[in-house]
């Protein structure tokens, strides 16, 4: 099969990081063009993986031919337009998470996919984690027979500056979009309920920005399932990823990756390895997978694995989380879209 | 030192449990007397253990000089009043959970041991568990820095009828009550607000019956810390009851007792034992545990490890859960008391 | 049925044990005399658990009517004798290990029990362990496939005093002995040959006092299968307690048994319990199932789970371990017994 | 840094392994040539990671001046032969094991190594495997005390074909060759004496060919410790790596990887992944890490971390061990090299 020729909006961390897993793991593409704001950032990677072409506007990008595909990994704000940019013209799209704090935002591009019938897929990369998806193959597989409790733990290694925090829109669409994101995707259901609590106990100087740095988060599931999300911005002991899912027929969890698998058992007791503490350490291989997934849609004409839907109802339930923190009420999510 | 004469009113599974106990691994006190209403109850319970006197009618124990200690063992109406009279007659008392499901007379059960300086225990036994008592003695010792998140699963192994379901007073009363006091012990602090979630999922006539068996209870502290409880009436891998803590320093957390620890690995899996089923053979050890205290307590006149403030707490939030399913909105646990 | 009453001869340690769980544990049988050389240390034990008759003359025990069956606890040097003696009176006898250093004292054992029908059970505990006896199960019942290699790792939390090793006889029948057992326990079969490697790395009197602290044996099973077994008088973390079996199906192996489940998880690692530390702590359950078992035998005319076989073989693969030390060499077990 | 010229002899499964590491994770360095006896796989190989010149003679390797360092690749018989003419030719190598079957062909490879001073490296691989390298590295930095006793267990998932195993030198040279090398490395010591236990139990075949399919091997340290080896050539739950070192101060043991850490509990029990079941896959990071601390050495003209002496002593303890199993005694390693 040819190679699909893919060009990348974008070129800071997670461009770097599509571009190299492109070049060295997925042999059915290749990157032929990258873009970013500041054009020595594009130059750079462009270099690293001797990409031909680049450019510091994504337009060029976007008009020009041989690029099939776009990886849209600039900033958040922009990626809606760049996304329905790009189908327009012509070109399937995979695009970063959150697409757009704007639901109406979110909704114009949806709208843009469904005209086009171009692919557009949201970067839920933790979906392929060989953990999490593992639990959520066991679901659908039905070895858990109906999902009934679903429990999520997400803590970050170090809080991030109160000054992000103050502009990342709050924990709930910054941080815990991914968990929202992963609780309907291990209970095969959307959230139509949820109940947010949310403290800063880790850093006031977050909470006097007006955002949390400790939640839990409660949710009802459309199948009737219900479930708990908790985060923290800091956990000393590193990064803690973690699922659960309890059904009628029995329970899957999954536990930290670590650095190896030794314990050391001396006097003081028998030690093993903390979580790898770097998200991007943790979870290089998810976002290889994704890409992968994403370049097999749109070979072989088939679905995208995480599309729009997924895009959409994971801000909505931010949305929601945040209302109900602000209101301390339960909140339903159609108040926030769909009523 | 002296043995402790201790009288046991209600001569049925918990009552023998501690009767066992006391005969076999607390050297420090006997049991002399024990009582049921139904007489061939405490008669065959006497002669199990070589017990010298038993009486159908537990005023003929409290009445009796040769008790020093009652343990209330009897069905939960009538604790409040046994532990009264026996405080008035001049008896220490450990008293099963919850004390009452009227605040008022856990109230009354209060005064009296303030006003008769008797020793008063409740029976939350599993504040003694080898496992969990690790991770309260770990917050307490101050390992885990300031506690943030406490998070309780606790899921029985199989239903009880709808009958009882019907009767017990729901699953907040029945078997969260539990979790609730585990909460307060490992946070070190007072529950100040509850939300609750509760559902029918494994029994329809469970829910047709008024009650639940599947929740979600999130509860905020007094000390600031946030936490979440989840119950299930039925785990098909057995007796599922772990705890964990996150503080600003770390994060302590127990896994299930199994058979033994030997793992099996064949072209099928590495597969483990499931944890211990029935919750006498899991928590056997607690019980033990928690009289030996109370015994110290006794003979040593020092402070009882679970007081009244326990046995009020528990059933206040309790109730406060309730309400909240009821009105479906986060309750304060001063609308119930202290208010 | 009638309780089965017990004598025990040797009012020491392990005297003790038994004489707590008959009396704490085993409703189907009573200890009706003890008896020690030191009379004090019998009296001792009868107050301690309500027993009628004590001596300092075990054949007050041997000849009292009253006495069914007879647990033989005294020291090494006495057991076969007494053994004997009770046999010839009438008495079931359980006797610990080892039976005697002595091949032709065992086999006079031997011939004892054969012509007086007596049950006669020596008392390998491990056999009876939560953990050992679950993989010996998976043996026997056909999960693991044909044994193919028997494993078992056995260390002591202290080493004993030079002047203990001096005198034990050496390693391999003072400590390794139950690991023989527990070879042709685990692997169904009878060990054919050795081959010992032994040094003194841990304490160097004991290597001076002529003893090793440190060993490894390797073992041929006449089913063909091979075993490795490896003890040290000392590890930093405590009692060491390891088996692994692996065969044609796959494998069954145990971890130690520590004191909670609690893993905690701060900057420095994660962190979960030693194994326990005591071995009466870590096979006190196993003690009472051996003598549950032994009861259960005699009042049902059963066969014993550990007969004399096993208390002659494990000496003479002990032997032919020594004997594979000294001269450097694989010895057959049939050149110490049964060429 | 310039990049480093490698040249590979031999295009098959290693080689494309090395060439693929170098080209995706080694910025370091750079594959200019590569070359097989069949010109075909060398062609491919060239192709598939754009590598500039191949060839069916290794000489033209040898003889090209831009190849700076070589890695050989090819079948075992030709590696010593090929690594000295690259010597010679003034290339450093990395040779993989073994590097031949006869003694004296080795220290002719260690005698060209010394006369020209090039760099020579030994493909024991495992050694830089993440969980037996931390192994390591806590013995190196004191951890454990001083080490007594080292443990490894090697189970490949499936047995070779009888032909293979007849051809292959036998199990000790062809499988048991990298846990010697993997015990010196733990150790920190060479082996002074084997003892060898081998037997055929997985295929009666493998017997008949004269080779052994299940092993056990003892092992006499340098430094006083004392170690074992088992291997088997068939595991039904996959392939088996594990190591374990204990020491004066305590124990670090290593668990095999599986393709998640996630947990089923269901009513059969507790069921986690089974090891991953393929050596390219379990090993694969290792292969990367060794060449990439080869290149470090040449480019800093630093120490290999695996030299001559590895690749020579590996292969006199497998013959010792062989000699050990024919002539069923203890051998000497002197007995085969250094007497």
């Amino acid at each position: 099969m040819k190679q699909l020729n893919i060009g990348i909006v974008g070129s800071g961390r997670i461009g770097n990081v599509h571009a190299q897993s492109i070049t060295y793991a997925i042999p059915e593409a290749r990157v032929v063009m990258v873009t970013d704001v500041i054009e020595e950032n594009a130059r750079k990677l462009a270099e690293k993986f001797d990409i031909p072409k680049y450019s510091s506007n994504y337009m060029d990008l976007i008009n020009d031919p041989e690029v099939e595909a776009v990886l849209v990994c600039s900033p958040t704000p922009t990626h809606a337009d760049i996304s329905i940019a790009a189908m327009r013209a012509g070109k399937d799209v995979f695009c970063e998470k959150p697409v757009h704090t704007s639901i109406e935002k979110i909704l114009e591009v949806q709208k843009v996919a469904e005209e086009t019938g171009r692919k557009l897929q949201i970067g839920f990369n933790r979906r392929f984690d060989h953990n999490h998806s593992r639990v959520g193959s066991l679901v659908r597989e039905g070895k858990l027979g109906n999902v009934e409790i679903v429990k999520i733990t997400s803590r970050d290694p170090e809080p991030p500056s109160p000054e992000y925090a103050a502009s990342s829109g709050g924990l709930y669409i910054d941080m815990m979009i991914h968990d929202f994101d992963m609780a309907m995707f291990l209970a095969g259901s959307d959230v139509v309920e949820v109940y947010a609590m949310g403290t800063s106990l880790v850093d006031p100087r977050i909470g006097e920005a007006g955002d949390v740095d400790t939640a839990i988060v409660t949710l009802s599931f459309a199948n009737g399932a219900i479930g708990v999300i908790d985060n923290s911005r800091r956990a000393a002991y590193g990064y803690d990823q973690r699922v659960e899912v309890f059904g009628s027929l029995g329970m899957a969890a999954d536990e930290n990756d670590g650095d190896s698998t030794v314990r050391v058992s001396t006097a003081d007791g028998v030690v093993g390895d903390k979580p790898k503490y770097f998200f991007l350490e943790r979870y290089y291989a998810s976002f290889t997978d994704e890409i992968r997934a994403f370049i097999k849609a749109v070979q072989t004409d088939g679905e995208v694995p995480v599309g729009i839907h997924a895009g959409l109802m994971s801000v909505v339930i931010a949305k929601a989380a945040k209302l109900s923190l602000d209101e301390h009420r339960p909140v339903k999510v159609s108040e926030i879209y769909g009523g």
